[in-house]
């Protein structure tokens, strides 16, 4: 069983921050659950375009507010605590965060961490990582 | 994309009680995501058993307050907001809620819906669903 604590990863290199974000990883590749789960803090004011086409990843709202845009259908959602958006078709969106908003992400396949965004908002597959 | 709000879910089938916890299945096997994730309550005042033998699970605390057992150390952890634990040995172990927990929960593989909890605390493999 692994037990982990946000408030103790924070402070570690499991916190990997850009200008706009922090994501602390609580779970990666090597830990062998087959998903990897991050809790992101998207700052107030900030906006994000992704598009991870080699990752699905569902996102959860825990707080904050915030919307989203799909490109493929220009069709935007609002993001409050409760709402949960999956990229089932590598969606590329842009999200944006009205207040800080906390996010719960799963990663399939798993992120190993050593990731970064490409210019095309997108993380690297696996292999490429190797 | 799928968005869906928990909220709304709430009141549908989507939401499986028993006397103790209610878990509202915010994504399942059939949306293609490669895991199954949940919005789980725990009762205050209740104590669950499980040993998911065919599934990995990962529980990240998002409020309440309680602990959790891992049966082959004996030894328990604290369960507070932040707190993940993540089950990758197929842990059996007990989970207490002093005060109502609500836990966000990955299965991999992904839950399908039609399973319940077995006499050991399992959930059978999808297999045996079919």
């Amino acid at each position: 069983m692994i037990v982990r604590d946000l408030n103790e990863l924070k402070n570690t290199d499991k916190a990997v921050s850009d200008a706009n974000w922090t994501s602390v990883r609580m779970l990666l590749a090597d830990d062998g659950m087959g998903f990897s789960f991050h809790i992101t803090y998207l700052y107030a004011g900030s906006e994000h375009v992704f598009e991870y086409k080699n990752h699905f990843e569902s996102v959860f709202c825990i707080s904050g507010k915030g919307s989203i845009t799909d490109h493929a259908t220009g069709e935007t959602h609002e993001i409050k605590p409760g709402v949960m958006y999956a990229l089932n078709e590598h969606d590329r969106h842009t999200l944006r965060a009205e207040d800080e908003l906390v996010m719960a992400c799963v990663f399939n396949p798993p992120v190993t961490g050593t990731e970064v965004h490409r210019e095309d908002g997108s993380y690297a597959p696996a292999e490429e990582l190797a």
